[in-house]
Formats: structure tokens, C-alpha cells, sequence
């Protein structure tokens, strides 16, 4: 799998990594941007623009950008998180050089008016599609009460009012000051020709706007502590999300950390599981960790039917506490060691996979990581490594949200 | 890619697509039997056997089955359909031994009473999970007015009062009866040594019982054409959901029936996402055919505030309409072709892809298809393919259901 690499003089990155048994190819634009870098006054500014990106620029009309992605049969989307703005295709290798062209031709929107005030109105019911889903909309609650002041606590949609209150001109100044050339990073993965594809990149990227890169208040947080009870008579099950602190996605310990989580909450052989799912107290249980820039977390939840909620509760929080003191057993370890290298290798058989996994790298580790390198890290990791992430990262320090029927529910020992 | 298949003298079939390129293997158990396989007395038990089968058998507990397919890193699951129940694993290669080993194990499940009895504690809580999702809700109900006495109408969880009424025994016959080597396939695809694989499967399975397979009840329908609202002031957004004849799965119009229907209602690019999603009217709009044995249909869905609805549908009625009468265009055609191209190669790309492909292929094309195989059926329809379509099966004869928070919706022109 040989990995390449070109900068070009306004900064912008080109990563690929090709591979000739593939049948098909990736490729996607990584702007390391998302709702940590938004202010108060744009919030959900992040994941709007992607929506804008979408209809249209000076060269296409929304029509022809979507038409242009499906005559080649491109499976093409894009997604927004707390810290990057990801667009992607997975293609045919003979329509590389269209879909370079329409990928980078949409990264330079033209944000007209009447689309921006008509996308709004999506936007706005996208935020209410989510609303009507219970965990997620803990999960958004409980990060929030988690985070407090800390941006990685933004909502990544956004509320009705901030939308509503958006104007045209906000967006694209952050646009102009966030979708710089330096914070953009190329990335193409599977069978293609890699001259080919810089000279296409070059072509079309290379007159982009230089400009600075980074983010203000990257630093750790240990969470607020605080337990929230959201009553909400329409949902007909309790959903409880947790909290706890986690080493950052640059941290030696993320591969323990990974691990960690798994053991304790995969869906499958994990202590949750067996403590709630399989006895049937809970319709689901799951931990895992998450990790951002400067901080990352474990992120634990369960849904139950609410006269059972409070009996859940105590043993999650029976869970964390003896894993905490404990630590897990080698045993554990090798079984979630199991499932990850199994997940690396089902992972990297497509070329969106290794996609993904080489633009995060380079965001994240700064550098290149082939599968192998991955497989070693997670081979490597001791019962050592676990403690460490443990004394480090207390694990019953726990936020929490319920969202659900309950008007109350105790506070976590 | 050499396929393979041999045929144990108990009647089980074992089929295998080999690709030495691969890193991975997948491996799955075909059982034909649905919920249209059950009568009224035991509706959901298809799905409930599906979970007893990860409770155990006479050599291992429940326990012992998580933890052996857990430390082999096996990405496992099951599914239950109308038709088919399927068991999976996902594991690196030099597994495949011991994946046979749990897998056919747990096909010949002990179905213990307390394990039973606590399993269906599980089942109800599922029911009530899915119950939250409006969307599935709208979908489930849809096709029991849809389908009407036809079989394919039954709910595939059942009822709390179905699964509530269901005993141990009765699910023990339908095992008796369903689960018969004859009526079971056996397939792998990924990078394994058939001989060794087809031993494997000898010595696990070599010994079961022979039986009858088929079902009763194959027969087309055109759908009882009725249209409910059903009023749920718990949901946010009405959705509503359309369905309408199609071709049977082993209708040489299959092909036709699929790009006309991701013609009509892909999720992007698409007459449904350019009248109603894209100008924010919706926040999703989708139709996709689906094939059964026997009998097929195009299914028609969208969500929105409760005050659009009313347009909404006239829209949908009006989209649909006129591709009856007019068809489609070639544009729309070979960008719907582009698009399945795509989605067949990238699918294949996996094992797992290539392993469910298999078993389907076998059970509803009669025999092997290459993915190379499924490229050319796609290229080769033509627009008088989709015009014998909707000739044979009005797109505009729908059944309707709308749920949501409105007391009325007006019935479709």
C-alpha cells in the first residue's frame, strides 16, 4: 500500500495511499473546522455550510452539482462533527477526474441568498427530525452539561433560533476564514493513478486562498459532574447517557483507551452487556470512547423502560466503579484486542475506509499510519496501559443526562 | 472469483466464492422461514427463535457462545425477515474452524424455558423500541394494509400479546419444521481453503435432520389499495408511507423494477429529492423496490412538519402519476444505472457484500451469480424494461398509511 504525499504552495495537502487489487476508489476534502470553532452568535454555522456546499457555485447550479455526481454513480456525502467538515466520493476509477472537479468545484460555494434562506427551512427540520430521536438527543444534552464552557460542548446542528437568526454574510466570513487552502487536507484512497490525481488536484485547488489554520481553546476538561434529569412525557423509554474523561486523540493511551471502552461496552461480550442486555433490563447498553483535539472522553449510555431506570442506573455505576478500582482482566483484553483487529481489517477492505482512516491519521497523529501500523498499536497494549488510563482518566467521575418520562431520577452514587 | 458448491446427502447446500485478494473471510447460515412462514398463533416467533439461537445449546451456554465468537474478534449477527433468517460471522482467517464450530452450534439451539421465559422480557422490549421509531412504525403497518391476507403483511416482531401468548413448545415445532438441513444454505466468500471449509461444514453439520422447505401462500398481489391515517400526537413530523405493486425476485423485470425505482426515489438526485426534499418541503423522501418470492413492491416514504403533509402527498401522488403514464427518461435511466453500477461494485468490495449476494442469489436467482454477472443485468436494461414494468404493475395503484400527529389527511387523487 504505498503512501504518497505533495504539499502545494498555498498550503493545501494532498494524501494518498493506492492500491491495485481495489476495484474502486475514494477520495474526500478534510476541512478542520466544526462546532468547537464556532462562536455563540453562528452556532451551527459549521454543519449549515456543509449543507450550502451542496447548492451550488459560480460554474453549477445545485442541479447540476448533484446531476454531475450521478451521472458518474458517485456515492457521495458529507458529514460535520465537533472539529472537521468532511466531503467525500466513492467512484468508479474512470471518473476520477470528474469527480475532482466537481468536489473542488463545490468547496468555493457561491452561498447565494434565496438558497441560503431556503436551506434554512431544511436545516431547521433536520434539527426537529433529530429531536424526535431520544438518544441522540440525550447524547447532544449530555455532552453540552459535560463540556460547559469547553467548545467541544457546541451543538453541532445548532438550535432553531441560532439558525433562524444566521445571516448570509456570517456564514461567509467563517467560510473565507475556516476553508483555507493550509486547512484543507486531499485524501484519495483504492486504485487510481497518483501523478494523475495531484496534477487534477493542482489544477483545480491550486489558486485557493492561503490563510492561518488552528483553533482557540484546545486544552483537556474533566467534565462538570453534574446529573440532569430532561422530562419528556412523549418518549416512551428512559435514555441515560454518561460522561467520563478520556485521553486526547494525540495521546499514546488512545489505543488502550479504545480498548478500554470496548471491554466495557461493546455491543456484544461486554460487561454492559452482560450486566443489562442480556438479562433483558435494558433494550440497550453501550460504552465507547471518543477522542478530539486535546481531550476525549468515554461515553456511556443505556435505554430502558422507565421503572427500571433507577435499578440500571446503580449498576452501570456498579460497573464503572469496579472497573475503576479493578481495572479489567487480561482475558478482557484480549477479547476486545480480537474485535478491534477484526474491525481494522473489515474496515480497510474498502477504499472509504482506508479514506477515512488516512485523513484522521493526518489530522490527528500527524502522519501517515498503514493498517499494519494500526494492527501493532493495538497488539502492543498491556493491562499496564489500562491502569494508566484509568489512574489518569477516573472513569465513575461521571456527567449524566436521563431524558425520557422520569421526572427524577437518583444522582449516581 | 471460483465459486464453488457441494451438497450434503442430508440436503444442505454449501456454496462459496473464494478471492485470494482479500484479508477477511465472512460465513453465513441461510435459513429460509419468515414471518410470512407463521401463523397468527405464533407471529413473531421467526424472530424470537432468531434470539434463542444466541442462548445456547447442549455444549454451550449463552455465555460461552458470546465469548467464542468474542474472542476469535467475530463480527457477528442474525437477521429475520419476511423470508429468511441469517446468521453471520465476519472473522480473519485463520478463525474460519472455530466460526464454523459456533455457528453451527448454536443452529441446533437447546431453547431452554428460563432462557425462554427471560428472552421474551428482550422481545417486548424490542417491540417497544422500535414502536418509538415512527418511520418503521408507519413502514410496518403500511404493509399489513398493503398485503392485507397475504402473508407477507405479517409483522415480523409480532405482538407484545402475540409474543406474550407464545410458548416454549410451539416455537420448538416451528424449529422442527424450519430449521431442516434442506432448508438451510451454507455460503462463505473471502479468502479461505474451500475443501477445508466444506469438511468443516461435514462434520458439523452432517448429522442433521432431513425435512420438508418450501412455503405456502407464494402468490402475487396488487395491494388492497386502502389509505389510513393513524393518529399519534407522541410524534413530531407526519410520516406516510406508499406501496405499490412490483415484480416477484425471480422476475427477470427485477432489474428494470430496481433502477425505476432509484429513479423515482434515491436519496439523492432523484424525482422525489428534487419535488420534495430539496426544496425543504420534506426532510426525506424515498422510494426503493423490494422483492419477495412471489410477489415485489415499490415502497414510497416521506416525512414532514404535519401542516405540509397535505402538499407533500399531492406531490408524491402527482411524481408518481406521471411516471406512470410518461415513464422515465434516458438521462434519468443511466444516471440510476451509474449509480447501481457503483453501489454493486463498492458492495462487493467486502466479504460480507459478496457473502449475502451469494446466499440471495442462490436462494431467489436459483443458482450463482459474479458480481461481473450483476453489472451486465444492470447494463443492459432498457427504457421498454421499465415500460413493461409499469405496464404489469401500476406505480400510481397505492396503499397508504400516514402517521403522525394529524386527526385527517386527505386521500390521495
Amino acid at each position: 500500500m504505498p503512501f504518497q504525499t505533495h504539499r502545494l504552495p498555498n498550503g493545501l495537502q494532498i494524501i494518498a495511499e493506492t492500491s491495485p487489487s481495489a476495484r474502486s476508489m475514494a477520495l474526500g476534502f478534510f476541512v478542520r473546522t466544526g462546532s468547537r470553532d464556532e462562536g455563540p452568535e453562528v452556532s451551527g454555522v459549521s454543519h449549515f455550510l456543509e449543507h450550502m456546499v451542496f447548492k451550488g457555485t459560480p460554474r453549477r447550479s445545485a442541479l447540476d452539482v448533484n446531476r454531475d455526481f450521478d451521472r458518474i454513480g458517485a456515492h457521495y456525502n458529507a458529514f460535520t462533527s465537533e472539529e472537521n467538515t468532511v466531503f467525500y466520493a466513492a467512484i468508479l476509477p474512470e471518473y476520477m477526474a470528474q469527480a475532482v472537479d466537481v468536489l473542488a468545484d463545490i468547496l468555493r460555494p457561491s452561498l447565494r441568498t434565496d438558497d441560503f434562506d431556503m436551506e434554512k427551512k431544511v436545516i431547521i427540520e433536520e434539527i426537529g427530525m433529530y429531536e424526535d430521536q431520544p438518544m441522540w438527543s440525550a447524547y447532544d444534552h449530555a455532552k453540552r452539561i459535560y463540556f460547559g464552557q469547553h467548545k467541544l460542548g457546541n451543538s453541532i446542528l445548532g438550535t432553531p433560533e441560532s439558525i433562524t437568526a444566521l445571516s448570509r454574510d456570517q456564514m461567509h466570513s467563517y467560510f473565507q476564514r475556516r476553508y483555507v487552502a493550509p486547512n484543507i487536507i486531499v485524501a484519495a484512497a483504492g486504485n487510481f493513478d497518483w501523478p494523475r490525481f495531484v496534477e487534477l488536484v493542482e489544477k483545480h485547488c491550486g489558486q485557493w486562498q492561503k490563510g492561518e489554520t488552528g483553533r482557540n481553546g484546545v486544552c483537556e476538561t474533566q467534565g462538570s459532574g453534574r446529573f440532569e434529569v430532561m422530562t419528556k412525557e412523549k418518549v416512551m423509554q428512559e435514555h441515560v447517557f454518561l460522561i467520563s474523561p478520556g485521553p486526547a486523540a494525540d495521546s499514546p493511551l488512545r489505543y488502550a483507551a479504545d480498548l478500554l471502552g470496548m471491554a466495557i461496552g461493546d455491543d456484544s461480550g461486554s460487561r454492559l452487556y452482560w450486566a443489562l442486555v442480556d438479562p433483558g433490563l435494558a433494550d440497550s447498553a453501550d460504552s465507547s470512547f471518543h477522542e478530539y483535539e486535546g481531550a476525549g472522553a468515554f461515553y456511556t449510555s443505556f435505554s430502558c423502560q422507565p421503572e427500571q431506570a433507577e435499578e440500571d442506573l446503580e449498576i452501570v455505576m456498579e460497573v464503572l466503579h469496579d472497573v475503576q478500582k479493578n481495572g479489567i482482566r487480561e482475558e478482557e483484553l484480549n477479547q476486545a484486542r480480537s474485535k478491534v483487529l477484526s474491525r481494522v481489517v473489515r474496515g480497510s477492505e474498502r477504499p472509504k475506509g482506508r479514506l477515512m482512516a488516512l485523513g484522521m491519521n493526518w489530522i490527528y497523529q500527524h502522519g501517515y499510519r498503514s493498517m499494519d501500523d494500526e494492527l501493532r498499536a493495538f497488539e502492543s497494549v498491556t493491562l499496564s496501559d489500562i491502569h494508566q488510563v484509568l489512574d489518569r482518566y477516573p472513569l465513575d467521575r461521571v456527567t449524566a443526562l436521563a431524558l425520557g418520562p422520569l421526572a427524577k431520577l437518583s444522582a449516581a452514587k
